[in-house]
């Protein structure tokens, strides 16, 4: 392991968080809130720690697969530790460790809160909060990788241990030039997003900070009752679409812009990412037609808590808890399911699903034929049998986890429904459960531990499980190799 | 496909269970029981189809892996669909699809009831419930072949897809003559746990009926409160005691006969077994300690529920259900390890359990060091790359069914605890629950589409997954071939 390539890197992140907390501190100013300082604070403590690590590039810049899931595992904890301090400082969230949760949420783009009362949180502090997901959005060292100069030759490694999805593929031969026109789509169909909303008669604070939680499919945002406080047709379905929009695989807009439409129309993965969206919606609508007795307000109440729940971004429109529990497990499986790889969204991604279904009908077909051959295919192309060996330890990992981190958490005693969607939702990163972690409640109720577990369980859900487990792994800390 | 050798042993099975009808038949006549009769009617109606298909032995006899999974499922749902007649022609259980649930949740050995009142239900139902449990636990094709004369050379295709477990080892080399062994092996213990019972001060009815109850593993008696009933420590530590015996796999008992101790203490499996065993129990007396403020009942309370729950067995000696959510979701977690390959027990078995936990490791290890070779052992053997996929398999399909089937049953709108420990109890064989299928509930509260779709979890969970998903695949049906 490189340790000094490993430690200049994580200070090159420390230098970018500082000057990225130079925002907040601006919209602090210009709401004149006196509590702006903490985020200067923090931002100049970061400097420090940038000057001692980051200044310096060593000889010795090669880094190996290895490295690069360290430095990714170690930057989003270390992001969220600094991060958190505007809050604690300020006396925003009293509790440090729930500072941190709230920050790991932000960076991982889940969007559970701790916040009781919203309505008295500064406009610098949820502009805070809001921006920690549109960056972990799409991730915190492709961001780093734009804004700075990591060597290029260094950069694969760790775009692979972010990126989201089963297979990493690159749009141009360089790294950095992938991150950069990554970037600049999700840039673009922010502002978009933005200009939507303000058609809508959003203010630019607010239509800025939706952008921001909608784009990062996180969901966080300065109300109590979410989406529901505007109860407007039009905002709802403009938020709607583009989280849908979010959710899809971000080369497709590339293709796109390049006029290979064709590939986007037979990618099997938005297919069935938009199938999933359509049944989903209808099988809602009908199961909650009988509470509203409006068909157009069941189904916009429907698809909005879909897209919501399926691209992991946590924003409600209602309060869904009150559904018959057919439509509840709907939202919650949805969100398993998740987004395309290469999106914002969490979850398990549609690719990774496609994959399952495809490897349970070869199971079946092999046990009727036992002497024939089948490949399994995505987009006509054969997949990898390392990518589909991938898969399987994924959803093994994630089902380990998931119930060890329920089994935790049930020491508080809290019913089944809220236990084990809490954790759901953490490892989806979709910020809403059922029951008490439901629109109406909070992540305020659980304990220290399980608040502990929960930030775990929200970073192994956006890292993909195997960087973090790396990290807890005696082998890797056993001896330098 | 061999159509003719396929219905042909069905035709014996059908035999078989004539046979086998006349020993409640016996039992009621003993009680002077009015509705014994249902047992002889449905024995003749058996009978006839035995002779009409049963009788001649069709010139090729050659079957193939695939026959022995189809003739395995139907078989389980043959029995099943005949097995029920007595419940519903008697109206001990009114509703054919009830007393169908009832039939498969004997013969899985699962101990699901949907009987509200026990009290009233007679003593050759009783007997017929429990023997169902007592043939089903073993394998009703390895009781065939071990009373009938089956094709030797075929017999293998039968008992790999009915066996429990990744693998299937041959105690030696003829499949009939192990089947001998095992069913000796099995006979020999049930009739010691009938005289220790008997020791306890049990009658002979209760304690033949406890005994099948608990060596298949199945959970059924005729108390409405279960074990709580004879409220006695030496009753619950003896059931405890075979619970955990019949949990074992039973070519250990084998080499424990054959003076192959050695082997048996170094089994990885029993190992595993008998630790989590010891761990869940130290947990939930902790856990349980502040309810009963007196140590040896928490001790108590909390070995035999979880023997009980790690076995699938399903009995209670207290209504755990007022215990706190961690201690349930114990007892719910142990059940789904389950017990060990190749015993009566069900769940997902502590063998795959362990490829699992292996692979976990493999993979992390072969992220720290990617040019490392790792194989997983098992007691010092490899274990095949074929098993190791096969368990992945079997896991990947296990969470997809069990999601299917909460969704499909979240339509009687009952809360999350029930709906998904009913499902979990079903696949894993338990029969018993959380919330309001924990141990004072009952099964009868479903609509009738969820008791179809717990039966059809039973069978899938007692045959492993994947004989029965065959069943329902259309590529098996589309053409002879």
């Amino acid at each position: 392991m490189n340790y000094k390539m490993t430690t200049y890197i994580l200070g090159k992140m420390f230098g970018v968080e500082a000057v990225v907390l130079l925002l907040p501190a601006f919209v602090s100013l210009l709401y004149r809130e006196s509590n702006g300082y903490t985020f200067l604070l923090t931002s100049g403590i970061l400097l420090v720690i940038y000057i001692v690590l980051g200044r310096k590039k060593p000889e010795n810049t090669t880094i190996y697969s290895k490295d690069g899931l360290v430095i990714v595992a170690a930057a989003w904890v270390l992001w969220s530790l600094f991060g958190a301090l505007p809050f604690y400082i300020s006396g925003c969230i009293p509790n440090y460790v729930d500072a941190f949760f709230e920050t790991v949420s932000g960076f991982t783009a889940t969007g559970s809160t701790v916040i009781t009362d919203i309505s008295k949180v500064s406009k610098g502090m949820n502009f805070w909060r809001c921006l920690t997901l549109w960056i972990g959005g799409m991730g915190v060292l492709i961001f780093v990788m734009v804004v700075t100069s990591v060597h290029e030759k260094n950069s694969m490694h760790l775009m692979r241990a972010e990126g989201p999805g089963p297979e990493l593929s690159k749009l141009v031969p360089k790294a950095r030039t992938t991150a950069k026109i990554l970037y600049g789509m999700y840039f673009a169909l922010t502002i978009i997003q933005v200009i939507f909303l303000l058609i809508g008669g959003m203010d630019l604070y607010d239509s800025i900070t939706h952008a921001f939680s909608t784009a990062g499919t996180g969901g966080f945002n300065n109300r109590s009752n979410s989406i529901a406080y505007y109860n407007s047709a039009y905002l709802e379905g403009v938020i709607a679409i583009f989280m849908i929009l979010f959710g899809i695989n971000f080369n497709l807009y590339y293709f796109l812009l390049f006029k290979k439409a064709k590939q986007v129309w037979k990618d099997e993965e938005v297919r069935i990412y938009l199938a999933v969206i359509v049944i989903s919606t209808i099988l809602i609508t009908i199961n909650i037609f009988h509470i509203y007795d409006d068909l157009f307000l069941s189904f916009r109440y429907s698809i909005f808590q879909v897209a919501s729940m399926i691209t992991t971004t946590g924003f409600s429109s209602t309060n869904y808890d009150i559904w018959p529990e057919f439509s509840k497990y709907i939202l919650l499986i949805v969100g398993i399911i998740g987004s395309c790889a290469g999106s914002t969204g969490g979850g398990i991604k549609v690719a990774r699903f496609l994959i399952l279904l495809k490897s349970i009908k070869k199971e079946i077909g092999k046990m009727i034929h036992p002497k024939s051959v089948r490949i399994i295919k995505i987009n006509g192309k054969k997949v990898y049998e390392e990518t589909i060996q991938g898969v399987y330890m994924f959803i093994i990992a994630y089902v380990f986890i998931l119930t060890i981190s329920v089994v935790i958490i049930s020491l508080d005693n809290l019913d089944f429904a809220t236990s084990f969607s809490a954790v759901l939702s953490a490892m989806n990163n979709a910020g809403l459960g059922i029951s008490k972690v439901g629109p109406t409640g909070s992540f305020s109720q659980f304990s220290i531990l399980s608040k502990i577990v929960l930030c775990l369980d929200m970073l192994i859900g956006r890292l993909e499980i195997f960087p973090f487990l790396m990290l807890l792994s005696p082998t890797l800390w056993r001896k330098k190799f």
